[in-house]
């Protein structure tokens, strides 16, 4: 776990350091839990949203675009239940001051006993040697199954008290675990009250008749509002989905491991509009469809797994995540939901206007159920750079750091490296880049050593370099290096563009979902 | 001008009807001056986006990208004079309780006497018939003389007193020019007063330290606080550039023109970092290479202008816009302002850190200057749209509402249309799709005659659009239908691919730019 941990931070510095993400505001002392992404890290973002929006938008012939905007009418989050219940239960503490998520401090008190049973287990393991039977000890030691049993209790107590939204059971947890704060070390806390997760501000000024609005705290509702006019515009017939990138805002009190909880983050998320009563099956579909995606990146189905939930929410009739395996454990990096038809009738509700389906075939009008996929961009990319990372040992003894980005989510696609700053070579070295960059993002190099060269490229991911050379000049031929493998081949450089760029483009990638 | 009003009517309703904007929120009555962009806009916009992202970081070794985010530390703010100074001048009626844009009601009025000069020219014209000189008409009538210096007059003070920010003599204004309230009638002003154009919101909660922050009136100070980051991670050397593409907030009084003026609005910006001294040729420099960018799409010459600015912000020492001939007259679609080292020295100020750039060859360290380039893409999208829409007489009497869109901007780039739903023809026409979808976006419709479907196409300015029929299962050939001639030609579906490629894709369009 240590060790994880480490890979982790050295994952956030390398993103710093190469120009993947910097933290936002940074000259002012940066700003909590929002981040900005540099001249690499834009590039990656952007190839991530460019295959997801592809794989949705291009590859199916029923489903579509849509670009809604952050601002929405304040109703619809009145609508959708995010005005009064998304929230997060807080509480102070009165001698530090500080505020904080009762449901954290629960649970961190959770971990707590976690620890308490991994270490009773190392301690045993150091007892025993090679003899150590771990599953058996958990099984029998009376040590781990007394704290294991606490913890369960307190779990269970915490689940309850949240499924209820039950304040005053959650402040009871606090007191009976004799939970401090960790900067005063009290427990003077006072009660626990609802806090708002959406950002508001104010639109218009006060005389004109200025509105609250507040930031989208998901994308899916700009959907929703918008679904009718998409089918009759877009003459669509159900079964159809319609996509959408975009940015979200939650005012998150706490906000942890670096991107992978932000205040502001990016969503890529579709809804799928199905007839009533054939939504598990299209929900089944879309599972597959969806982990069928993220394997093609090729990073091993071993890292990839469904948690499917036990608890729905209310509205809900099946949901799922898919977790990747991350260096502090399996964590959600997509969700599937099978909403029903909630959303949907709310709005009508709410609005007052009719949103119902006029089937064409069978003349009936109906509000359609709905599947949705929903993955954060941020998280996303912190999946792909912390499977990407690497320090590999090299024959000579040097270790080098290496992304093994899959190429066609690669910033850098190619870097063009003349062996040396003369005679000619890199003027050819431009002659290349010149064909080239109109096809594929290319990077042009001349500083340094073409060993350091490289080790700077398999730093930030580039799945080729190239080298010009003085035979080049005659033969028109580069030496063309593979990232991964770190072999070189000769090859002419009127070949160049086909070897690579099936592998390279997303149209590549793409075609893995055939 | 009221033929020209029309036309944009039926621009602004082609784009809901065709599902390129939607009113923000309309299932709720909309949200004023914000929009959606539908299933055909979202691909247009991404397209330009697409365009302008390549052209700048894919095309110049020296310019890469950047993806700050759009909440900031309050400070940088103030260190950029948003908080101090962006603000509109608003005036309250005491009688209607509606409050207004003081520059507003009085470029209505100096509009105002416009329309009297105009309404006294045509009345010549009608009364002269073929024998009128318009130009010596303006000359030389006493009615439009008279008009014309009470114009100019009222230009002129007007001018002084917003360049001043003289709150007092705006109001004076409005009293000596008897400008009543639209509503009320009445003339009863309060004062002028100052009013911020940000958006602002709270980060954090309350006993957290929660702060005052902003939404991001412009995407600029997100390079420039990030500028040392991205030159020292990526290695860059002065002159280079970094470009960014993001949402922006101002929250607009008088909101305007559809789409040309929100409050939620997106822009792309490229701030080019060179030595001091040498500003004004990269000024003038981009000046020409932007300009170029926007004729590539083939819109002609005539349709664009420079407007060079003759009073400079005080920072600025060059600025110009580069304008598009719209329905409603030319209007700036780019900003390219030579910004001096402004920004980068206030941040030092405020930041209490050094940025300055030090240059490994001459071994000094400078603050360097900085020339920008601003497009709203949204005001880029509706330029792009006046410009494409047309309605054509056609030989048969009919009339054809056609979007000329540049072919790699267009959404649809391919349409697939089996000519009758039956004999295999569907099939087919899938099986030509299916390899296709993978290069660039098709659309598949089999509903309704192929003259039906070949206006709707035209309507979402589909470029091609090809046929499948009998034929096509024995001679493995299609008709290739063109939407600006309307001709059709027989062409063999193994030749599609390489026929079209380089006219819908944006590499196609960016070969323009060599």
């Amino acid at each position: 776990m240590a060790q994880q941990e480490d890979v982790f931070k050295k994952i956030v510095s390398h993103c710093k350091e190469y120009g993947f993400v910097f933290p936002s505001s940074e000259l002012y002392d940066g700003l909590g839990a929002v981040y900005d992404y540099g001249q690499n890290g834009v590039e990656l973002k952007n190839n991530i949203k460019q295959y997801w929006w592809q794989s949705m938008v291009q590859l199916h012939d029923n489903i579509v675009g849509l670009d809604s905007a952050i601002f929405m009418h304040p109703t619809i989050w009145k609508a959708s239940g995010h005005v009064d219940a998304f929230n997060d239960p807080l509480i102070d503490n009165r001698d530090s001051k500080k505020r904080y998520r009762a449901d954290v401090l629960i649970e961190d008190q959770i971990a707590k006993y976690d620890e308490k049973i991994e270490k009773e287990v190392a301690k045993a393991r150091k007892r025993f040697g090679d003899n150590f039977d771990e599953a058996k000890y958990r099984e029998t030691s009376e040590r781990v199954l007394e704290h294991q049993a606490k913890r369960d209790a307190l779990e269970e107590r915490y689940k309850e008290a949240m499924n209820g939204t039950d304040l005053q059971a959650l402040k009871q947890i606090i007191l009976d675990e004799e939970i401090v704060d960790p900067i005063s070390g009290t427990r003077n806390w006072t009660d626990v009250r609802q806090f708002n997760l959406m950002f508001k501000t104010s639109m218009g000024s006060t005389a004109d008749g200025s509105s609250d609005i507040y930031l989208r705290p998901e994308t899916a509702q700009g959907i929703f509002v918008n679904y009718l006019n998409v089918q009759k515009t877009g003459r669509m017939k159900i079964p159809f989905g319609i996509a959408q990138i975009g940015k979200a805002f939650r005012n998150e009190i706490v906000a942890r491991q670096f991107i992978f909880r932000m205040r502001e983050f990016e969503q890529m998320e579709m809804q799928f509009f199905v007839k009533p009563g054939t939504e598990i099956d299209w929900f089944k579909n879309w599972k597959e469809m969806r982990m069928k995606w993220h394997q093609a990146l090729g990073f091993g189905a071993e890292n990839y797994r469904f948690h499917d939930h036990e608890k729905l929410a209310f509205y809900a009739n099946a949901a799922t995540d898919i977790e990747f395996k991350m260096p502090f454990g399996f964590k959600e990096v997509e969700g599937i939901h099978s909403r029903t038809n909630y959303d949907l009738t709310q709005h009508e509700k709410f609005s007052g206007k009719s949103i119902k389906y006029f089937d064409p075939e069978t003349k009936e009008s109906y509000t359609p159920y709905v599947i949705e996929t929903s993955i954060g961009v941020d998280r996303m990319y912190l999946s792909v750079m912390c499977h990407a990372y690497q320090e590999e040992q090299l024959e000579n003894g040097e270790t080098r750091t290496v992304l093994k980005l899959p190429a066609a989510l690669a910033p850098v696609k190619l870097a063009v490296l003349p062996l040396i700053k003369k005679d000619g070579l890199p003027e050819k070295a431009r002659e290349i880049m010149n064909d080239l960059k109109f096809h594929f993002n290319c990077k042009y190099e001349e500083k340094d050593t073409i060993g350091k060269r490289y080790r700077r490229q398999d730093a930030i991911g580039t799945p080729y370099c190239i080298t010009i050379d003085h035979e080049t000049l005659t033969d028109n031929c580069v030496t063309l290096r593979d990232r991964d493998t770190m072999k070189q081949e000769r090859v002419p450089i009127s070949e160049l563009r086909s070897l690579i760029e099936d592998k390279v483009t997303i149209t590549g990638l793409l075609k893995k979902l055939q």
